[in-house]
């Protein structure tokens, strides 16, 4: 693929907003990015307010506002990517600096536990703090703030995000760093319910669709929305390949789940799996520099009869094939029982585990039920052996489940994982409605983020239907960047709602360009507004074409003040 | 517009489906709508189901379910639709009987509370009844049920809806049976927290965009997705003919907002505004046929100071409109000092109430606060006005509202407004995701339904930004069926789940006709599928393109039982 096939998705799409940095104090060497979209202030409706300002109406004001990015450095008007290079290294030295530490662990864990503050943990403080600190210079009405205060469920949201923060929750488990040494294109980020509610991205090719190209542009593109990581969930041809060209060229952590290519390695059969065939492939995976593995070891013999009553029986591919494999073999489930040479394999390169749920619930009627929950209780085990080790984890979560039963889940797993981060696919809050099932797991994935789940899977359009393409991916993104956004104003997440006041006050004064520009997708809000009046001086008019000139409540509700 | 304009959304979407008719017991003249989809249960993966069957698979089996249906006779293969002339009018007769009364007030109310079953509230009891009753037939597991078993917040959701249900419901102001004596054309349906949630789409054209034509065509397309009710929320040109057409094509209750007529009749001058004119209006949009209309008569001059301290003041168009007309008259709001005449022609028609919420919140930092609170406090009081005269009444609610937040919404109107059904406009559960609003706001609609919201106003994609197009309006629907169905299943609404089951049973058996069928949008499912499949033989394989043969969970689930 070529660097010009790459344009269209680095372009920024927000003509007032740019890229900045910022430097470490521990590590000045570590530069986070950081997007600050600039206020063009441009007044209309009052002209008291617009002489104020010098009669110029075009001023562009000194206010902007500080926003978290994911896109890494094609959203850097100096970067010119060459998808064949491959991205640079900003980690590489940081990783070299300690490789003389003499031990076989390199997890983010195991330093943090020894009190050691690295450059990934500084990075990390400073992109999350970033938000927080601005918000302490806005102007705050105390009255409202009250009224507002979040419900966070027993978080532990701090006021700053310090590396020392950083630091003591991924100690304690409660936050994972997913960055194994091998991928050094990496921009550090965390995911921890004290910290910004992320989002995942599924990406990758299978049998019948796509090709390695598409699935780089993928990656990309849905960086470029605000995936806060990506997994690669290739099961068809050149797997091996497509994972190399993602890896070097992401800014964000790659996750994958290593038993689709052990299936691969031993032609599609089942029954040939074995541990021998997985290790290698964890290690050839762990080589290449992937994050995370989603690894199904909660799949227990013991768990499978209780799948029988369910209407969707098993609905996780991993989980599917685990199951598969031990009841032809009349055995344990091989990741189950090899979990500490996993461990081993993990901490040599710091990836992380996603403790896959193998069980999840694949419809309404079998959430919450026996083996699910049995599943459950078994991660929070395995997750135990995992700290031993100081092998990051997190939980993966479902599925589908009805809203009244998603509050259980988040419970039972805080409860028996020990606040290890959760990491859950929707849930899907109804099944009825296929190509809208962005929008049926939105719904619970905003009520799971609210009640501490630290990372939504997103869903596109076409689930159950389709591999997605790269507008699905989109889609899928948006309505997750909703969802988590609205998890952190409700939980309570310092500084979450700027945004939101900031492109309500711009909508008040009928600023138009810096409601788009304030927007998650600026470019397709101008779109929609231009549809009905493209004209530019529409964008300087106290009214919009949903109620015209007469009707615009907001411009009548200023002539009332 | 010709019939033939009409027709792309008349014609049935579901090649598998039929449009029925129940007839009543207690008035055997009345004909419910009903919509079967029949199953084909194309049986694809289990050799052995496919040899019980006969070996026949294209062998369509006897099962099917019953569905709620807002289409109205444009969905009846043997209707002819003709505009001009209008929908039949089934309520003709029973509207007619019941002239002889002597009395001034034809409300539902007034009925219900004297002790009367009219003609509606049975043809309500069936309607909501279908569902309920095939779910008892079919074979339930105790188990799951019990685990499944809803949350409901205090409601009184019944095991069976009699005609008497709804009858107690509807006097005790619980309910509302929006059908003015003038709309004969309408199917009866009820807005109450023990039925199933609403939903309602808004129309009309504003000064800048649409025509009569388009508006009419919105009205079918709206019903077809299973739009509730439909606001005509006209500000432009001919909006007496706009509305006229929109009555004699409506299958569905019609709201509207008498104020934005009135106000065009005095040139757009609010100064201008009287109780005359508006007395005017109500009358000749009653005789017209008008379901509900909204009032905002909460809107006091005390009020008006609290909006002072919000982000984007009064976003309401009638409650600006209100406002502004109590700041220049330094006078009490029209529609509070002449609510008991107002009460006097809704009953002549039976007109409902929707007590409008010119005061909620346009953005999360204002929401919750005293402004709409204290409008809340005032609409509670106007309800018992209201039903001192027998006049049904909603109320409506917000808006922009974070989702920790939305609870106390729900509890506090419940309190103050005694129970009557609360109408909410999602609401939004973030402010920066302008284009996606129908998202933000479906979060924030599934939960306040589940909390008890009896009707969930859409919002579409172009809301803050223009007039929707009828694509918008499926968009904005499709959301809304969503949270609707989200919120009937989470509290528990007998049977709602047994769609989701259905379908969920058809997908794990890959009848993938059966699964589109099931779906809210069957065209769009069937389409997404076939992108990458599009052969007739990938409808009866056991894999789509999002995994592929070897790694379809389904199948491999399949195998391990």
């Amino acid at each position: 693929m070529s660097a010009e096939k790459l344009k269209p998705a680095c372009i920024d799409t927000n003509p007032n907003s740019e890229k900045i940095y910022i430097s470490g104090k521990i590590h000045p060497d570590i530069r986070v990015p950081v997007r600050r979209i600039y206020f063009t202030g441009k007044e209309n409706i009052d002209p008291s307010v617009a002489s104020a300002s010098g009669d110029d109406r075009s001023k562009v004001t000194e206010s902007s506002l500080l926003e978290y990015d994911t896109s890494g450095p094609y959203s850097d008007l100096n970067y010119q990517p060459d998808v064949q290079r491959g991205l640079n290294s900003p980690r590489s030295a940081w990783i070299e600096k300690r490789k003389n530490t003499g031990e076989n662990n390199v997890s983010q864990m195991h330093y943090a536990r020894k009190g050691i503050i690295t450059p990934e943990m500084e990075f990390i403080a400073i992109r999350e703090n970033a938000l927080i600190e601005q918000f302490q210079d806005f102007q705050c009405d105390g009255e409202r703030e009250k009224r507002l205060q979040g419900q966070s469920f027993g978080a532990s949201l701090p006021n700053t995000i310090t590396p020392e923060f950083v630091r003591s929750e991924v100690a304690r488990g409660r936050a994972i760093i997913p960055a194994n040494k091998n991928h050094s294109e990496l921009e550090p980020m965390i995911i921890g319910r004290n910290f910004r509610v992320k989002i995942n991205a599924n990406i990758g090719n299978s049998a019948v669709s796509s090709s390695i190209e598409e699935e780089v542009e993928k990656l990309v593109w849905a960086t470029k929305w605000g995936a806060d990581t990506v997994m690669d969930l290739s099961t068809g041809k050149n797997i091996h390949l497509t994972r190399q060209s993602i890896l070097r060229n992401s800014p964000v952590p790659i996750g994958t789940v290593p038993i689709y290519q052990a299936l691969e390695k031993v032609g599609g059969k089942i029954e040939n799996l074995s541990w021998q065939v997985m290790k290698e492939t964890l290690i050839e995976q762990a080589e290449q520099g992937v994050d995370y593995f989603t690894i199904h070891a909660g799949v227990l013999r013991e768990h499978i009869p209780f799948t029988k009553k369910r209407v969707t029986g098993i609905v996780s591919r991993g989980g599917s094939i685990l199951a598969r494999w031990c009841t032809i073999h009349s055995k344990e489930n091989f990741l189950f029982t090899n979990f500490e040479e996993i461990c081993e394999i993990m901490k040599a390169y710091d990836v992380s585990f996603s403790l896959g749920d193998g069980l999840r619930p694949g419809c309404l009627a079998d959430a919450n039920d026996e083996a699910q929950f049995a599943e459950l209780k078994t991660l929070g085990e395995l997750t135990k052996i995992a700290w031993k080790h100081d092998v990051q984890t997190m939980i993966e979560g479902p599925g589908h489940v009805p809203m009244h039963l998603i509050q259980e889940n988040m419970h039972k797993q805080l409860e028996w994982c020990d606040e290890a981060p959760f990491y859950t696919l929707g849930p899907l809050t109804t099944d009825i409605a296929p190509a809208y099932d962005h929008i049926t797991s939105a719904i619970g994935a905003a009520m799971i983020g609210w009640y501490g789940c630290a990372m939504l899977c997103y869903v596109t359009p076409k689930e159950h239907l389709g591999l997605p393409h790269r507008e699905d991916v989109k889609q899928g993104i948006m309505a997750y960047k909703i969802a988590a956004h609205a998890a952190d104003v409700a939980k309570g997440f310092p500084g979450a709602r700027l945004r939101d006041d900031c492109l309500s006050h711009s909508r008040f004064k009928f600023h138009w360009e810096d409601q788009f520009n304030l927007s998650l997708d600026p470019e397709i809000a101008k779109k929609f507004h231009d549809e009905t009046l493209p004209a530019e001086g529409a964008k300087h008019a106290p009214f919009c074409s949903m109620c015209g000139p007469h009707f615009c409540s907001m411009r009548i509700s200023q002539e009332v003040e």
